[in-house]
């Protein structure tokens, strides 16, 4: 199966400062599968800097959250052999982030971040690993844990129900 | 010896998204201490929620990553018994970040960040706890690893030199 599909397309009305494409001041991000990789390229621009020249920690572990919940979401249907937006639709949320920043990150330049799906448990929680590339060179190595909090069929954690 | 400055007074020319004064785009916290322990207020506006009425995950950690290499910065002058913004200059970059999300964060509320030192080794390397709480409710606990790499009476990492 071919899912040519951004991720984020299937999650409307999606504000999050991260991936929300109605957030006119977030980062807006896309995901996509390139085989059993989810890949995200973005640019960081001047005012995501931390120290001048190199990105913004706390933007690099923003990238790698929202990247991740989305690879996630789009892991566990097509698990299931959906094609991304058929129902019932599902919401992740983070459990816990670690980054590892290995090497500084510059801004104004692309960046590629690779995440896989490496171990599901009772097809809920869901453990990810992540690198942010630069040229080649991998800058960031993260670990994600994803929680399936919100189905369409079913009544699931009320913090997360609404959009 | 009592130290009422903020933190991030003594970093000018700071663009970062996270704590940069002069970043308009960007976050602009501000860390005190308070006995041992450094705080932050911070109240997330609509357009850093992640799913709605939550502040999105990726912000949490950049504030928790930008308050604790704050923090990091204040504790090594203080540790020496000079003020903050007497030389010789220190700036910090973060090794790691790992941040556990264990109640949803609100959005349009006050944040509190508390942050303490647990360890330091040989003067460079410098292991922060971190909590982020909402009316007294922890929502998140997070801890951080912090190097000293750049003073300003020393050759020191030049990727972190120039602001």
């Amino acid at each position: 199966m071919t899912e040519q599909r951004c991720f984020q397309d299937v999650m409307p009305g999606d504000e999050c400062f991260g991936c929300g494409g109605n957030n006119n001041q977030g980062l807006q991000i896309k995901s996509y599968w390139q085989g059993e990789t989810g890949i995200c390229q973005w640019r960081p621009q001047t005012h995501h800097q931390g120290w001048a020249g190199l990105t913004c920690g706390g933007i690099i572990a923003t990238l790698v959250d929202c990247h991740c919940v989305a690879t996630a979401m789009a892991y566990a249907i097509r698990e299931e052999g959906r094609m991304l937006g058929s129902e019932p639709h599902y919401r992740f949320a983070t459990g816990s982030l670690s980054v590892r920043f290995v090497k500084p990150t510059s801004v104004n330049t692309p960046l590629l971040l690779t995440a896989r799906v490496i171990e599901v448990k009772d097809k809920r929680k869901y453990r990810l690993n992540c690198e942010v590339a630069v040229a080649g060179q991998v800058t960031v190595e993260a670990e994600v844990v994803a929680f399936l909090v919100w189905r369409s069929d079913e009544n699931s954690d009320s913090a997360f129900s609404g959009v």
